[in-house]
């Protein structure tokens, strides 16, 4: 450990991806890139929820698949997502028989789940590990927000959150692609209050983490072919890179965030992507590719979270936020 | 790791503990041993939910105290609570400077965090953990049941939410009391849908996972001086005793129920206590003491959770539980 980071000397492996999107998405960048690209959100369940949990079973079914493992290799799964008592990981997890280790970082739960993957690879303890998160928008609305059925209207700085899930096989061996090191988050809240502006809620503890990342590792910014953040969307992307060019740290080039290109269509999403989801599709499907075929050899996968609950906004409490970050490299 | 256990060669330890529970938990066996009893359940916040944050916050900052430390030693915070987004953990971290990981497994929190913190000093990452959980009876009844100004009735099956919090400061070295090894537990439902019924739902997880760690170590159930769980209550420990003695394993002389021994009062609380601040306070304050004494050597602390949510029961789920056991032991 140097600081917040930790280092992962036996190189723990991304061996495979498992991607599920809704309609909207496959719209944009991942739709050719995800394994299944649904044609209706409800994937064919009664309730967004019950929908959230089946994608989520799927990109975790469907990571192993790839990867050409077994349900009985897989010594552990790690997951959580945005519902209240993470019940889309929780009954996710009920139907394999391998142990599940719940986490919750909000939208950094699929980077808080690789590091915590990698880690328990490079140690020994594991060898099979899937990591995998999800999210859909209409289980989000009617949960943080307002029922659907309200038909609001969305603010200019408010996101969409994704419609999709994704997740990893980590193992120790067997692929080109390793995490080398995890930097862990603090917790950074500058006092923003709106709900509908995650983006700049979560972008300070986005450039916490960035910036903690390079000064323990002593690496420059350009080290990296990309820096990627999970769903601080076009406006908080913006913010990070002001906030890190005032630390003397230039991301202008390689940065890019996974809720801002997400989506190509132009509609009620303002800002871009957000949720879980968000990086759980994007990286595990598009940034993956791109990494498995060689056009990308460094990325810093840094999702942000946004820890607050309808309850703690509702007693006027801010917004704590948090970005774990990982570092993916071709070896 | 073998089946589902992993082993610590390098035996992290439990420095220290810090405990706090309201005015009901202290009339009973906790009461002499917590570092702070409150006298009333507000702790002077003006929500509940600020109060259970404040609780968790207090017992983080007083295990770091009671170990001798300074919070800028603590390399990093593991923690989780039964609210909505874990709020009280995420804003407990908010208070401190060091990197904070988020966990989930509703009342099996604090084994779960424990056996990370374990997993992570054992393998040379960090020095220095504090893990720690809580739960607040009003809190909870709200959030999971109904207002306390309805003035429901309480089947006789329900337990009582422990209104409390406990942590431990867990490191590389400095004590004679370590965490030997830890089983990851396996979602397990028997299709329970009564959400007054936790015991009897979270039973089967609490035997699957002690099995399993009976199995994978090789050790007699006799082993241990005490197999604890965290909150399965007096009906749910009677669950768990048969089923283990189905299984040819007897805990009958060796177990005891953290929720079923908090609780000398007889009111509303029938089945004993629940919640992630049961075992929290139980295992921290009591048991802890027991085993800084030597009266206690060998212990086996499986808390265990229950995965539901308002919504999944809502939609008609049954109950998926968990259990994730730890193994502490004076070297």
């Amino acid at each position: 450990m140097k600081g917040q980071t930790v280092f992962f000397e036996n190189k723990p492996r991304i061996i495979a991806t498992g991607t599920v999107a809704g309609p909207k998405e496959c719209a944009g960048v991942v739709g050719k890139f995800v394994d299944k690209a649904l044609a209706e959100d409800t994937f064919g369940e009664s309730t967004y929820e019950k929908a959230e949990c089946k994608m989520l079973t799927y990109a975790i079914r469907r990571a192993i698949e790839n990867a050409g493992a077994k349900e009985e290799e897989v010594d552990l799964l790690i997951s959580g997502d945005l519902l209240n008592q993470i019940i889309s990981a929780s009954f996710a997890a009920r139907d394999f028989d391998f142990p599940f280790l719940g986490v919750y970082s909000a939208c950094s739960t699929l980077s808080e789940s690789f590091a915590l993957a990698a880690a328990l690879i490079n140690a020994g303890y594991y060898k099979k590990i899937v990591a995998a998160t999800g999210s859909h928008f209409s289980s989000a609305e009617r949960q943080y927000r307002y029922p659907l059925e309200l038909g609001n209207t969305r603010p200019p700085q408010a996101q969409w959150t994704v419609t999709g899930a994704g997740g990893a096989f980590i193992a120790s061996e067997g692929s080109r692609l390793a995490i080398t090191s995890a930097t862990l988050g603090k917790v950074v809240d500058y006092g923003i209050t709106d709900v509908n502006n995650m983006g700049a809620a979560m972008a300070p503890a986005a450039a916490d983490t960035v910036l903690g990342h390079l000064r323990d590792t002593g690496r420059e910014a350009d080290y990296y072919d990309l820096i990627i953040t999970g769903d601080l969307g076009a406006l908080g992307s913006r913010i990070l890179k002001d906030l890190t060019w005032e630390k003397g740290v230039d991301i202008q080039k390689n940065h890019v965030d996974c809720g801002e290109i997400v989506y190509n269509v132009i509609e009620d999403e303002f800002q871009g992507g957000s949720g879980a989801g968000c990086s759980a599709v994007v990286f595990n499907s598009y940034i993956f590719d791109k990494l498995r075929r060689g056009e990308l050899k460094r990325v810093l996968l840094a999702a942000t979270g946004a820890l607050l609950s309808t309850v703690s906004s509702g007693q006027g409490e801010s917004i704590p936020c948090i970005s774990h970050a990982v570092s993916i490299e071709v070896v």
